[in-house]
């Protein structure tokens, strides 16, 4: 059985990127070039550039052209694996800038959420994290200050949150609530993270609780969405 | 203990909210005319308005203002619920449209997702799958011609895919595996969808296995970034 020809052109793509022949960040000739070359038509061109595409392979900006994507770094979205563990198994270096650290009153929504009194002070805080040089997700997190007196005392930028947590007040996460959304970059998040207003992120919000089922974090992470992909094991219903 | 002043405007916004006072789509007055009405700075409504933001309360359309979103619809990302049943679950309208049914061979890929030969025919359909009249979702799906013949003879608009592999092939989907990504509409999805290009959308790819471990569809959802959230429980990592 012979294959399309478009699927032919699409192996062959996908054959020069598995062997770095195309490597992350090129760019790919034009439709109209690639057609010439290739001879074959635009349309054959552009069902095999599909192809590639929806395997996440490419990135089109518009009014620009079309790259070779990054691969992206799977995160288990059903497992608890904490950022810095993450990516320190792929190998990866890592480092956190802190944007803002103050004090807030809770609102309703978050004293809910976080199990305190309505207005009880929280520690919140953003920071950038990084991913070999590159800034990659945009954290923000609130935590109860009752629960975690001076925690503005320890360094957040060279120390793991969930480390602190666990050496200096003696709590580990043992499950969350979590939601996944789809949503764009606003201009505080563009300029933070160093992409194009409008830009998609994957926004995950996460309710964190100890082995007690006491709530002590309410995050709400940004990750940029052209480097990140959330995996999920989806067990039969019951 | 006094709540600060933005908390106190946020939380007046969020029971207008919970009444009904404030209805989704409905547009919110500028910031200038909120601090003018209000009688704060506008750095105060800018705080107010950030607590909504966070929780998925507003939608922000650059250039032209802020309105009140519509409740996101929450789908369990680590249960298989068909999309049918859980919008019928929810006491919505469901619809859905053909847009393409075609045959395609498969590239090695898809190959080996499905355990299929190369160039092994696949149906190839897309369809558009509404709630309540709004276009929500545009799925693409994959499946074996060998394992599924005259998959073209059903009615892929009126019934349920799920429905037709259970009462004409006898297959029950049993688990999948599954990853949710952050994209952007292009140019196709984005008419389809009725949403402005560039969008955010959530990419849910799938691979659905029957009881016996054999992979018999691969999917490719595109759901509407702005009234879609995906939930999980998150357990310990052990």
């Amino acid at each position: 059985m012979t294959l399309p020809v478009y699927i032919q052109i699409a192996e062959d793509f996908l054959e020069k990127i598995a062997i770095g022949e195309l490597a992350p960040g090129e760019r790919l000739p034009s439709e109209r070039d690639l057609s010439k070359s290739l001879k074959v038509s635009r349309m054959t061109v552009r069902a095999a550039l599909r192809v590639l595409d929806n395997q996440g392979l490419l990135v089109r900006r518009t009014g620009d052209g079309t790259y070779i994507a990054q691969p992206k770094i799977e995160r288990q979205a059903d497992k608890l694996v904490p950022f810095t563990r993450k990516m320190k198994k792929l190998g990866g270096k890592i480092a956190s800038r802190l944007i803002l650290f103050e004090e807030r009153r809770a609102e309703k929504s978050l004293a809910e959420k976080l199990n305190i009194p309505l207005a009880a002070p929280v520690h919140y805080f953003q920071r950038l994290r990084l991913l070999n040089q590159e800034i990659v997700l945009l954290e923000a997190c609130s935590m109860p200050k009752e629960r975690f007196p001076d925690l503005q005392k320890f360094d957040l930028e060279k120390r793991s949150v969930y480390e602190i947590l666990e050496s200096e007040y003696g709590i580990l996460p043992h499950h969350s609530h979590q939601s996944l959304e789809a949503v764009s970059a606003t201009e505080y998040e563009a300029e933070l993270l160093r992409i194009e207003v409008g830009a998609p992120l994957m926004l995950e919000r996460r309710v964190t609780f100890d082995d007690k089922n006491l709530p002590f974090e309410y995050g709400r992470d940004l990750y940029r969405g052209d480097r990140f992909r959330f995996m999920t094991e989806v067990a039969p219903l019951e």
